[in-house]
């Protein structure tokens, strides 16, 4: 599985640097060292510095505007294993370790928990792992 | 491996009702078939509509601001296997069948070839498997 990943402050100022940031965020996907995506997001340059000092993966929300911790209120938190980056230096791939049984705050392991059909309904194909209520009780 | 997945225009002006794009985009991943992640992109509603209708691959560019098929110069398509949809109804995840040997414009598989060190370097940890200057010569 591997170690997490981190790196310093300076380090990671100096990856930013390389990154091309759209309107000051970049897209990355979350994989679960198992192979499974777990969700996409975004990062802003302090969610990216959080993410590689801590080894924890760290979103920028944008409905919210702010920072958060995966894992934060559920304690399912996210560990950095590796880093990828695409062709056009915009956008990244992190290979994860989900902690707790899943990603998902409606109590799945991915957000992908749903398939779109040939009707255009959206079905779901995955079973719940965990209850949200209890688990973002606070 | 499976069929390729398409809809109407009809449906998929359902599908399109029911998620939320930002600012007329929706962030997408396509990962192939065998699992890999091959790249991240963002489509707008006709981008979506186009893919689904042919069931090939078709992604917004908000550099050049036009929509293009993936795969259009290098006949590198992306055939649409499956779609999820995430909890926010606001990103997707397409499973595809990469054509050729791979996605990558650099001559890669996955856009993902290069791997972050500690060290704030970029590595190249993935195998050319195409001369890019020969297949998007034109």
């Amino acid at each position: 599985m591997g170690k997490v990943f981190k790196t310093s402050v300076k380090k990671t100022r100096r990856i930013i640097s390389q990154l091309n940031f759209e309107k000051g965020l970049i897209p990355v996907v979350a994989r679960n060292f198992d192979g499974e995506v777990l969700m996409i997001a975004f990062m802003n340059k302090n969610a990216l510095l959080k993410t590689l000092s801590t080894g924890l993966m760290h979103y920028y929300s944008r409905r919210m505007k702010k920072i958060w911790m995966k894992g934060g209120v559920s304690g399912f938190v996210q560990k950095v294993l590796e880093v990828r980056v695409n062709c056009e230096n915009n956008s990244l791939l992190f290979t994860v370790k989900q902690e707790g049984p899943g990603a998902c705050h409606m109590g799945y392991k991915t957000c992908f928990y749903r398939k779109i059909l040939n009707s255009g309904r959206f079905k779901k194909v995955e079973k719940k792992v965990f209850n949200p209520k209890r688990v973002y009780r606070k």
